[in-house]
């Protein structure tokens, strides 16, 4: 069932390590079959050494399992609202990556400060506002997920241009077209992430980069007029 | 006597190299057998190139040597005193590792600012008070024991909850229910000591993430409802 | 066409990756074979995996494919700019190596502090000005070459002498007597970046090194009294 | 002539990449034969792929070149001036290795904050004065070893207790019984550089850790009543 989203999804968790975005078993991907509705995600806690394409488990947007011996991860309830509602992404990673989650534990989102994000971002990667007692004691992973819809709702973020998210006190959680896409944005925003907290350091007053900079760097690579890599 | 113990004490020894908590021979690991009350240790000095399994010795809880060639670790007396009054403890790591003594040297514990510590230790990571004179100058590697013990004590924290501790102007301690999950704990407190470092680079003022945040990942993971990994 | 300069042009992009100066595509290295006034570049967005010589492309100074069936790097016209002013260079690198990327983004440039950066820039590393947005929407990538030669020009900066410069936002661009010695000031320019940010956060009223010890150390490299290194 | 301390210095030198204590070829090593006052040294700019054990250069306390085919380190005078004044060394290691670098060039010594520096440097790790305008136009790689020579003097610093010195504006040198240990004490000065960096952006106002800590843990491994790791 699912045999090439499962092979697409392990191939995307294997790469956690490999880029060093997790350390043991902080990481989760998944994949969405959007004709069928179906998600298959990493099993929870089984470590990277021993997963295989097997291993994957395939849920429905309401959570049930529909195929797989294992527990699905302990985030699915958030992945399934982020396929819910930002209906044109295939994939999402959630890590505990150490520089993105740094910005996450003070609580800041990681503003454009230059190309390396204007290629990737169309702006800040915002941070969600804190999880309310309410939230947190009732259906915790499922409100994480709803958090994150209205930071992009109420800040008319379109998550199609900013890929990524930092939720309060906790970690990112970035996305994609397909798996390998989010891997990818997973890795920009460890990236800037970095950089951006380097040149802070250096400038405390640095404001984010110029629009035009920003425009034409974005859609350099984005859109109808992109001309960045080989095109068709 | 004791060869899987050995074993095990000398596999958890090997991983500190691996997961990169040492340079040179910064570093040691025991592991005890609650029935007999032996404790089986790294022996001191030896670089772990050439260590083997059968190196690896026997103390009893008074710290007589009862099996093995080699001087055990220098720190022995540290990691009894732990075994004696940490009775759910099986094993102990002592490390070096930059992180985590960056702020042993700071004299600073490593308080909870998210959910990546959350998932392993029940609130901050305490570090000691520095030790007496008296206390250097006589049996210097019991009393870092001793400060140790009453680090938790007075400020009523259970060790099983917060299984590591900064020794002041020294270096952290972790524990576990065995010297393979001890390790784990060295690893994840490294994390958390680089993250938690840099988020407050970002802002000086960050206060203790939210109690009932910190519960629901403690507790997730922890305890009679936990619903994390595979289960039973 | 040009067959040795395709090779050594590829064997410094794949230096690239080697010296951990990219994140998948983010650099490109070019050289050029000044009797026939051609370039060499790497072509836009293909990943180093599968990068071979023969897919390096041939530009002339105005920009024409000359030579290869892809598309160019998205940043040719700035190194075809470069290649124009600065007439001794034979070799250009392109990267979003973090620790210079974060100066940039910074907008600062990286004064001389010690002999290290010494030995290889005679002074500081200029940042250029932010691009106007007239030249941002315009040929950028024209213009980000039009300011670094501006850049020289206005502090009367030797090119030859300091072999690199930070765009304002967005990331460095290194040079040399050819692609290989390009490289080398890429990875000399990351190490003085990393190594000054450090030094900053020691002592943030720190001046640039004692000018007497700048010259001793650039001149004992470089010029007609070196004596470093095998000397003919 | 002098083939086990050539093949013992080639060795050291061949550590300085493996420790990642030198970028390309920022780093030498020497040994001294003290019956025979001749010293083994690295040859200058020869890359570490292609140094073999026949490439060290053998010369006498004078600089004279006694064996060998290439040239000798251009920082010779300064190994030369460190053997003739500190009468108990017996290798020498100057690198640019980036954490005590960067404390070169900020100007500060490393004062001891914790047990990883009191188990090796019996206090601070000193910086020298800038060079004066004379010395750096004079002998200048004669008088950078006599500035090191001067700072432990006029301190009152015993060279066998602190066995490593930061030269202002430029980077360490390192020193021990042999060749091999003074690779160990670069590579412990690499690391407390790296940890007291990050202790004092914890703490901008932390002092030197207690001097009876300090006398407990340098003596715990050193002198008559040394009893870490295996005696006798």
């Amino acid at each position: 069932m699912l045999e090439a989203l499962k092979q697409s999804v392990w191939e995307a968790n294997m790469d956690l390590p490999k880029y060093g975005l997790v350390t043991f078993t902080w990481g989760n991907v998944s994949g969405i079959d959007r004709e069928s509705g179906l998600v298959v995600i990493k099993p929870s806690g089984v470590p990277y050494e021993e997963m295989k394409p097997e291993h994957m488990v395939v849920v429905n947007l309401q959570g049930t399992v529909i195929d797989g011996d294992l527990r699905p991860s302990s985030d699915t309830p958030t992945h399934l609202v982020l396929y819910e509602k930002f209906k044109n992404i295939g994939g999402i990673v959630h890590t505990h990556s150490p520089w993105a989650t740094s910005w996450a534990q003070a609580g800041q989102g990681i503003k454009a400060l230059g190309t390396t994000q204007g290629d990737y971002f169309y702006g800040e990667v915002p941070c969600t506002r804190p999880l309310t007692r309410e939230e947190i004691q009732g259906s915790y992973e499922l409100e994480t997920g709803n958090v994150i819809i209205e930071t992009f709702d109420k800040n008319g973020i379109d998550p199609n241009q900013v890929p990524s998210v930092l939720v309060y006190s906790h970690a990112p959680f970035c996305w994609g077209k397909d798996p390998h896409q989010a891997i990818h944005h997973a890795v920009v925003l460890e990236e800037v992430a970095k950089m951006n907290w380097h040149s802070y350091q250096i400038n405390p007053g640095l404001q984010p980069m110029d629009q035009q900079l920003l425009d034409r760097h974005y859609l350099r690579k984005h859109g109808a007029n992109a001309y960045y890599g080989q095109i068709g």
